[in-house]
């Protein structure tokens, strides 16, 4: 079953926001084997809705649209919809109310700008909205399907699980869609498809393989659809995993930091992180994860060398003679953050994020990392580059790789 | 000037990456009077991506294309745009030069499939890639023009900002895109669109008001094209300002966290913060500024109560009486940090995030923040919601707000 999915709003167009509403979307449908062909992105312009409405329903079965649905007037969607459809607004009761109870919850009175989401448009199924003033609205075309819903991102996603989902699925009938995913690290993309080309060209029709790079880490997807694929699938699957031998560090497609709690998880162990020029992203990717607390303690940001000295005892002579960002300064950082927090693993970064502080000797992308498993203490140094958002993120997937690595190799 | 901008890919479709690229483009060509028209995500699939070209150029003068241009099989782009312009591959020993000595300060040899990025279409103009493999290529189609680029952003944005842009401006003749931003925070969306209703309803035509919710503020954004419009906007600028009096803490388009920077670096304070819930992710925020160094230290992460007692100070007793989320606990960790890492502003937070941890009591989405700039101490509790990652960005924005909220109305 094909999908499009149209997002709209100014604010994408002018490049306000990111949309992250799509990939979020497309990943819980591709899961369940509907086929995303496209996604587009149109301004709140009726014209332009229109046109993008026309061009997707010539492809696909089932359109998707999020966005321009707020109580504001630079939204358009709904009467554009009206206008597309034939059909005129109408008052619904029902909508009046779930707005009403929902801004007592919050303690705000209810004004007329969100007491008119409450009008929609008359050949349309509508579906409430939990968490927010905008209906989901559900249109059929024939054998196909439109739904727009608001472009917040935790109601659509909302309504997507709880309503959306469970209807395309029961409407429309999807082949399974089976993937296998493998976590790879230490070595470059080119390097990895050169390493898998052979196996790569003798696929059987219908297989594919994708590189997914991220700063630090690859995900390779190996993917066919439907289930009679399903033996062959285990069998090519069982080929590849020998062929990326140890740099495959997980075979599921969990993030490094999701695969870093379970092990820490499973063999009851606690973890502290001293950050440098990572600047606290190590412990927000750490705490990303739901249920983090049960395997991380906390984290020392010691973004100021008198920091370092002070709350992680690193020798001021170890600064002055290698500089911050030096092995010894890394394992000093990781030693003394197991000792105070109490924790058996600890991992410390320092490094030169850009645009500024490199030299020579220390280029804008040297970076030292310390992992340190009960008694094993490891340091490595790194060069990952020159943009400072990408080093940063960078440098905290490579941290916490090292760390994988390091315990799965040596269980304690 | 009409852009359209097509990225492809099959990571994409599936959700596995989240396309940034887009916004970065519509941001950076908007600003200099381009108009963006759609953006449209397709697969690695030729007919998909020659069909998106039929249909961008049918509507647009220029088409930026990014992705598909990996040394790697399943990237088909440049094949795809030979076929379509009916050019065909030669190899260029330029590309091949640049990518040798690229693996060269890499320290990598170069592979097949990396030698392979040399072939480039005949009827392209190729301009060299300074950090990647893969060159831009910009073809021209009667008066319209189509650019090929990497899906990698540092390359992407470097070749964008240093050679694509400046090309597009010499071709094309653009308008002015006048814009002013407002940065409004202690309101929702529909209550601040309630409060400005009638000056939108006024406003003069070939102007408009844009409402750009993020997790804590709003961003305002007012705008008309063309600079016969500057007196006017200068005028409605001036009206706009007063409605919104002190909601609105800044006329630029700086984020919370640049603002703050500001704040800080022209009063010549130093911050230091203490994160609980968070989980370093204020501390992310604040380092991602280049240049934070000057004036912010550091963070304690207290994830673990243990962590807040034996790093931050806190009594165990005011944590057993009154709990971790509390204003005693907030006070504590701010006035502690502060004096831990000799600063005079401190910000610290502690809250339940969810998806556990909540109670009857203090539910999911109950957080408490202390402000601390010299003497004065604020601290205050806030609802955040119900979705674990929103609650994160919107607690962090909440605080750095408050922060300068205190920092604007009483200057040290």
């Amino acid at each position: 079953m094909k999908i499009e999915i149209i997002t709209i709003g100014d604010e994408i167009l002018i490049g306000q926001i990111t949309d992250t509403n799509s990939a979020w979307m497309a990943r819980e449908l591709t899961q369940r084997g509907f086929d995303i062909r496209a996604v587009t992105s149109v301004g709140d312009c009726p014209d332009d809705i229109i046109r993008a409405l026309d061009i997707a329903f010539s492809r696909a079965d089932i359109l998707l649209l999020t966005g321009g649905v707020g109580p504001t007037n630079d939204d358009l969607t709904k009467q554009t919809l009206c206008r597309y459809f034939g059909t005129p607004l109408i008052f619904s009761e029902e909508v009046l109310k779930q707005n009403e109870s929902l801004f007592q919850r919050r303690k705000i009175p209810l004004n007329l700008l969100t007491r008119n989401q409450a009008y929609v448009p008359e050949a349309a199924t509508v579906i409430p909205n939990s968490t927010g003033t905008a209906p989901f609205l559900w249109f059929g075309k024939g054998d196909k399907v439109l739904v727009s819903m608001p472009g917040v991102p935790t109601e659509m996603k909302t309504a997507m699980r709880e309503e959306i989902i469970p209807r395309l699925e029961k409407q429309f009938r999807v082949k399974t869609y089976l993937r296998q995913m493998y976590l790879v690290t230490g070595m470059t993309e080119s390097a990895l498809a050169g390493h898998l080309a052979f196996f790569e060209d003798n696929l059987p029709a219908g297989f594919s393989l994708a590189y997914l790079p991220s700063g630090g880490y690859i995900r390779l997807r190996l993917s066919a659809k439907g289930e009679e694929h399903a033996a062959e699938m285990a069998r090519q699957g069982t080929v590849l995993k020998q062929l990326l031998a140890s740099s495959c560090i997980s075979e599921s497609d969990q993030k490094p930091e999701e695969l870093l709690g379970e092990i820490l998880r499973e063999k009851g162990l606690m973890l502290s992180t001293a950050e440098s020029c990572t600047g606290g992203f190590i412990a927000h990717l750490i705490t990303t994860v739901p249920g983090a607390s049960a395997y991380y303690k906390g984290s020392v940001v010691s973004y100021d060398n008198q920091i370092k000295e002070k709350m992680l005892r690193v020798k001021k002579e170890t600064i002055e003679q290698v500089g911050a960002v030096s092995r010894e300064v890394v394992e000093q950082m990781a030693l003394h953050v197991a000792e105070e927090m109490d924790t058996t693993c600890a991992l410390a970064v320092s490094g030169i994020m850009g645009p500024d502080g490199g030299s020579e000797e220390k280029p804008v992308g040297t970076v030292w990392i310390a992992t340190l498993c009960g008694r094993e203490l490891l340091s490595q140094e790194y060069h990952v580059g020159r943009g400072r958002e990408q080093n940063i993120e960078r440098t905290a997937n490579l941290a916490i790789v090292q760390l994988i690595n390091m315990m799965q190799r040596d269980p304690v």
